[in-house]
């Protein structure tokens, strides 16, 4: 008799935006008249760049002939979107990643949820809380987790590492030293950003302890100020203790077309194994490379006139950052985040829970934002609310907010 | 001290593709005047048809403008492609196969090697010998197939089911019952193919014993022959045993453009848990869904003039197939398969070792096919050659073995 895997069993039931989505559901049910404005989930709205879909089309045109027809993609991401990463992202910047450690993806969330598995089940994982529920459901799955202590609302097994308004949001050094810890920045859901100077303490933890960091650096293209670093690889020694994340998602609007990628120095070595041989391995063994056509935008990302529309993009979804951050400080209330990222995190007035913030603004603004908790225990008493929407309707948000 | 996935360091080193590129690179670079046909990798070289193309640029078009752009697609897929593959790949063929029992995908790899996951690491797990490699390395990977056995070139804990000219490529029910049984038909390599009885006795047996099939439909387009199951569901009880897995690669030439399905259907209960329910959270934890532009060219497949021109593509590599077997035959080999499928196995002469007859083709007729034994220890004296060539190349690769 088959056995299934008892470690999926222990997640919890249900997703939160599933609940989220219920209950709008429920809400537009009742109030069938009432035009809600959804700045919950991360998903952009502003149609494909013209440069990226006139790489699309001429990408399906080679698919049409047979002599410029392309079957299997190679494993680990075609050599022409790997070299613009390697030379944009990083050679531009001054980090040494050369194309053969970056490795192309059908996404970020694929591929922090993957990660994971290079590893051995007995390691210790650090995240911070509140945290993009990718990095922990995964660990759960993998059997890393312990059980579920419902007095804390945490994992018994996890190392919690929280970020509040006393460490702006930034995670301090545990105590206990982790195998595995995972950082996101700018991050989601507290839109907080990290200095380089922080970073760097993080990366020589990491190389001091022998841990990995996972970075996830899916919100770079966010950052607006100086001495804020778009990759860990800015750091010295990052090389040989960190794995990045990237997503073409949230840069140029990539959420239905699907394109990531993550790096993997070839110096970072553990148990004398090269943790890029075993990546290379799991993609060579699970995965068939991302679509032609679509890394074929990809590199259009990287072209002159589509580096320049994809930054128009990045400013309207940030110009809605600054109307929110500012209307709602207008409005009394205490925001995070929305400089360095397209998030904004909002504190809840009068101690007010997440879930009851949630109900209230969507039931008196029509507005729907996701609940602090939702992201771990210390996200309770906060809000997230994302730049991602329509420039006039997020406007109508934040006035209605304000009129509350 | 991160510690690595320590399964993932029992996987042998050299993957077999890799071996052949070597072998083919070397031969080059010695003979650079020599023209090399590969009938080796299973990877298909006709255009995607118009009707599929026209509809990837449509859904370009319509990512191109805000009204029509598609975000984050559904962790499980479109509605449409879902109930598009329901009607005709299912109900159609009189199996009750419902939309949201079908998981759309990246492709069939992913999928045959992420379906592991969601069972326990205790689980005996068959494979027939000679097997598609995913199968076994991803068990490998997770821990369930103990140590390689150099003797036997087997995993010590998997249950081999040998696949010869005794069975007529069929594997036979094992002794030792084993939880998860990994079937493929119309097989690759061997291009057998199941007699919906035989299938039928295999339903049984999983059901009588609470084992799970996972059974790998890839190649069911190019059955010919009446009384060949084209879905493990004809057969009565499947539903309550059997996971199938479908690709769009080899029927509609999607081996560069990534799409795939899974099928769980309800009634597929284990330790009182829906196998379907845990799938759908292993989708919505590690992965965000097909693109939306891909899922509209796999819609197309089911359009009445996508149907039409399938259906040629295939006749087309079928008439290689033909073409293949016939040669061989009168060139005096033992040659099966191409019949219902698009590989040809061929047993090599004078039992000669599958590695020197690759060594001898590609030397002497300069053509490249895949040595049985990369297959597993009971493919060692085969040879796979694939249907997927240009027609003319396919022809004087037949020839010139004809002439060797």
């Amino acid at each position: 008799m088959v056995k299934v895997n008892e470690d999926y069993l222990k997640l919890r039931g249900s997703y939160l935006f599933s609940e989220i989505a219920k209950r709008v559901n429920a809400y537009s049910a009742n109030n069938p008249d009432k035009k809600i404005i959804r700045l919950g989930i991360g998903d952009v709205t502003l149609p494909i760049a013209s440069s990226i879909t006139d790489a699309l089309h001429a990408a399906v045109d080679e698919m049409a002939v047979k002599e410029t027809f392309k079957g299997y993609a190679p494993d680990l991401g075609y050599e022409f979107l790997r070299k613009a990463i390697s030379e944009n992202d990083y050679k531009a910047r001054g980090c040494q990643i050369e194309a053969d450690e970056v490795f192309v993806s059908d996404g970020a969330k694929s591929d922090s949820g993957n990660i994971q598995e290079i590893f051995g089940k007995d390691n210790k994982v650090a995240v911070c809380d509140p945290v993009y529920p990718v990095y922990v459901d995964t660990n759960v799955m993998a059997g890393r987790s312990g059980d579920f202590d419902e007095a804390t609302g945490q994992w018994k097994n996890l190392i919690y590492m929280p970020c509040d308004e006393n460490n702006g949001f930034v995670a301090e050094l545990p105590k206990e030293i982790p195998d595995i810890i995972y950082l996101c920045f700018p991050n989601n859901p507290t839109g907080a950003a990290i200095t380089k100077d922080k970073l760097q303490e993080w990366v020589d933890f990491a190389n001091k302890n022998g841990s990995v960091i996972i970075y996830d650096a899916a919100y770079e293209a966010y950052i607006s100020e100086e001495g804020i670093p778009h990759s860990i690889y800015e750091c010295e020694g990052a090389r040989t203790c960190a794995i990045e994340i990237h997503s073409f998602s949230k840069n140029a609007g990539f959420t239905g077309v699907r394109l990531g990628y993550t790096v993997i120095p070839k110096d970072l070595v553990r148990d004398g194994v090269a943790l890029r041989d075993l990546w290379a391995r799991r993609h060579g063994t699970k995965y068939n490379g991302a679509p032609y056509i679509i890394q074929k935008a990809g590199e259009a990302v990287y072209s002159v006139e589509g580096q320049k529309q994809i930054k128009e993009q990045i400013a309207y979804y940030m110009n809605n950052a600054s109307y929110i951050l500012n209307g709602l400080k207008e409005a009394g209330f205490t925001v995070y985040g929305g400089v360095n990222a397209p998030y904004i995190w909002l504190k809840t007035p009068n101690n007010m829970d997440s879930w009851s913030f949630f109900d209230k603004l969507l039931n008196t603004a029509n507005v729907v934002g996701t609940p602090g908790v939702g992201f771990g225990a210390h996200g309770e008493g906060y809000f997230r609310l994302t730049a991602f929407g329509d420039a006039d309707a997020t406007k109508e948000a934040v006035d209605r907010i304000k009129n509350m």
